[in-house]
């Protein structure tokens, strides 16, 4: 039987990981400059953190595994009890006990409540882990998946809105990715919104209505406003609200005016005034995106109350590659009550796609090795040894073929495995102590020394 | 009800994380020095690629993941049947298709069969993951832990042993590790032994027996292998072979004479003298550590069949920190025979406790964060928002404390947070263009301008 592994899953291959360890590692040098800490919790969570917190549909999607050592006599009633709940659609610790986390969210939450006392607030924390989740897999949608968030819990002020949003920048500035955009709304402003239409209640279907803009139009939107309850008076002030324009400031005012009896949208309306202020203060000119206003981004489902804030690029066809927002209360689904957090997430899986697509993976990233000896010339070898262990002390990767074989294989492996360089000592070479040196780019060969050597490959990058 | 993490499992802190992040980059930078490529592999397998891979007490320790939808009717009728077998003790992919990966030597056996046609060999990979045991926890043993695997696979040179000791040494000199050893043996000289004593059937318990000396002593080991079936005549034999001792050479020549009649413990003697002597042109004299020759080296269950080695520190109690051999035919498993392999693995974990009990960590480690300004002052807000962003420019890490709070909170909050310095500025510095810079450790205050403390920031390490 050939080997496989299970749908929804990938092997990362060792160029694939160096490109991946780029984009991580850029976040995370990015992530660090703010201030943020690393932190990484288990890949297993007991099953009754995670249950409930991500809707019916989540629920489902949760990866449980079997508790070890239902065949023992002592366990074995208990798990014919959680089996048959587990037919009814329904979960059993006596069956299953633990639960591959989901989101990043959640185990930053538990972590957050388990060590209140010692933490100091307000508490940034940063974290890159794989998660979890038993959806159907297809193009870019993976049961195994990497996560890449930055949250602040502790804080109100929105200097941490202000400082999120220079991160997304920063960090797709770093990797130069083009045609990056970043958005921001308020939760404040569309709960504005549903006041002004006296569908308050209707919160939530307006914002899921409205978050389907991009995809499905006006007319899509107003069809599945209608559906949700929205009266079709109302659908010509959803419509001026979708329709506001302009720079900043007069998107500010222009909303202002038209929400002018909602007290949450004009609270939400200052607090995009005050977070963009911040954010001109913080930011850097160099950077080759900016902040925009955009009234209809909406995020969906996720439980954000403030400022939400969504990035997209137009270089590629592609949703948003990042996303986030305030919650308050995040902590409270776990007994601790009024700590207000802001947090944003990179969809690195997507990164990935678009910096692939637009070639954007520096060059350097294909190997870490700078050259490989061939291994043609027994009475060479104590030479090319002594090279290669003179060459990894000043830091530079070296590799010497470990076997004897024709040298058109050694040259073959050598240009798959991608080195810029490889070096050849014969007896004429050994000699004169010398190494016959092949630009495996460019094709050329010259005759060097090992201190020249070691400055070719050092120049190299 | 109180929030936990199942049994086993660990949440990583700030610090904790940083600092496993500084013993995992130390021995990412000495694999790819060697030429060793990044390899991940996903999280699940197929039950069936790990199924009969670890034997029978492995085979219950595995993590399996309960398929999902069983509640579904189509599904319903052969969960029963699984779940009948799993009462069994046995499994069924009708009701756990995948499993957690339990180590990462099958993974990476699995990943060279599938895509052994796209690999250049020899195919060296180092891969840095979490494996899954379903163990019962105890102190130093976690049912998540990280593995930290070098191999190379289609070589049978022995410079790759070579090189791997090397690894060895390289990573625990850079994170200054005192009193390690590195041993080796032959499983060949064993099978040699084993032999010699008429008794090559019991091979594998002369090899457990001797694994044990260490915690049993000579006197434990002779009773285990009479119990193991070994006549009571050739214990004197085993004794001479366990009291081998001198220099490597001298070492390598008694085992010569004493098991003289045995001609794969001769080809074990040979590759140790080779190896050796390639270590001895591959390594760096500057080392803190030295590669021995340990006959009484056994390495346990492992299917070792050529050299193998481990790595102790007499620094502090503790087993082996690392550990490794050459084996034949591990892809054989998945049906491509005849590749050989060698590899090592670093003890994450247990390298991590040696590093702590003797203060090893660099004391940078605590924070990346180099200054946090105190938010007293409402109008110096501009003026500190400009600085921080001017740090961040230049890469070090600023904060600007986000909230109103009384300066002994935030001065508590910098102190908990390990940061070096705080910088104030009030009223007078405001008008000054100056901040005052408080150093954290010595307590001492010094007035500078932006400039100077860029300066004293980008030389504190």
């Amino acid at each position: 039987m050939k080997p496989s592994i299970p749908q929804g899953t990938r092997d990362f291959s060792p160029e694939v990981v160096r490109r991946r360890q780029y984009i991580l590692n850029t976040i995370r040098a990015i992530f660090e400059l703010y201030g943020y800490q690393p932190l990484e919790t288990p890949s297993m969570e007991n099953l009754t953190t995670l249950m409930g917190k991500y809707g019916e549909e989540g629920d489902r999607l949760i990866f449980k595994i079997i508790n070890n050592g239902l065949n023992d006599p002592k366990n074995q009633e208990k798990a014919k009890i959680g089996f048959e709940k587990v037919l009814e659609g329904k979960n059993s610790p006596d069956l299953t006990e633990r639960a591959l986390r989901y989101d990043l969210t959640i185990p930053f939450a538990r972590y957050v409540v388990m060590h209140q006392n010692d933490l100091a607030f307000p508490f940034r924390r940063y974290q890159m882990q794989p998660v979890w989740r038993a959806d159907r897999p297809q193009k870019g949608r993976y049961r195994e998946f990497w996560q890449c968030d930055a949250d602040v819990v502790g804080s109100d002020s929105l200097i941490n809105e202000s400082e999120l949003l220079c991160i997304y920048q920063g960090a797709f500035h770093k990797m130069s990715v083009p045609g990056i955009e970043v958005k921001i709304n308020s939760r404040k402003v569309l709960a504005g919104l549903a006041e002004c239409c006296g569908a308050s209640g209707l919160l939530t279907d307006i914002t899921v209505a409205i978050d389907k803009l991009d995809k499905i139009g006006m007319d899509g939107v107003q069809k599945e406003l209608l559906q949700r309850g929205i009266t079709e008076d109302k659908l010509n002030f959803i419509n001026n609200y979708l329709n506001i324009t302009g720079d900043a400031e007069s998107q500010l005012i222009q909303m202002s005016q038209l929400l002018a009896s909602s007290e949450i949208a004009q609270t939400g309306i200052q607090e995009l005034r005050t977070t963009l202020a911040y954010h001109n203060q913080l930011a850097d000119k160099n950077w080759n995106s900016n902040v925009v206003i955009d009234f209809t981004l909406a995020r969906g489902l996720n439980y954000y109350t403030g400022i939400i804030a969504e990035v997209t690029t137009n270089a590629v066809k592609m949703g948003s590659i990042g996303g986030g927002g305030r919650y308050d209360d995040l902590t409270g689904l776990f007994g601790l009550k009024g700590l207000s957090g802001v947090g944003i997430s990179f969809g690195v899986d997507r990164i990935y796609d678009v910096m692939e697509e637009l070639n954007l993976f520096p060059e350097q990233l294909s190997s870490s090795t700078k050259i490989i000896f061939v291994n043609i010339e027994p009475a060479a070898e104590t030479a090319i040894l002594g090279y290669v262990n003179e060459l990894r002390k000043s830091g530079i990767a070296a590799e010497y073929y470990p076997d004897k074989a024709k040298f058109d294989k050694q040259m073959k492996y050598a240009d798959k495995r991608n080195v810029p360089f490889v070096g050849i000592v014969g007896e004429s070479e050994m000699k004169d102590n010398v190494i016959k040196l092949k630009n495996m780019i460019s094709g050329e060969q010259e005759t060097v020394n090992l201190m020249q050597l070691a400055n070719v490959l050092a120049d190299s990058i």
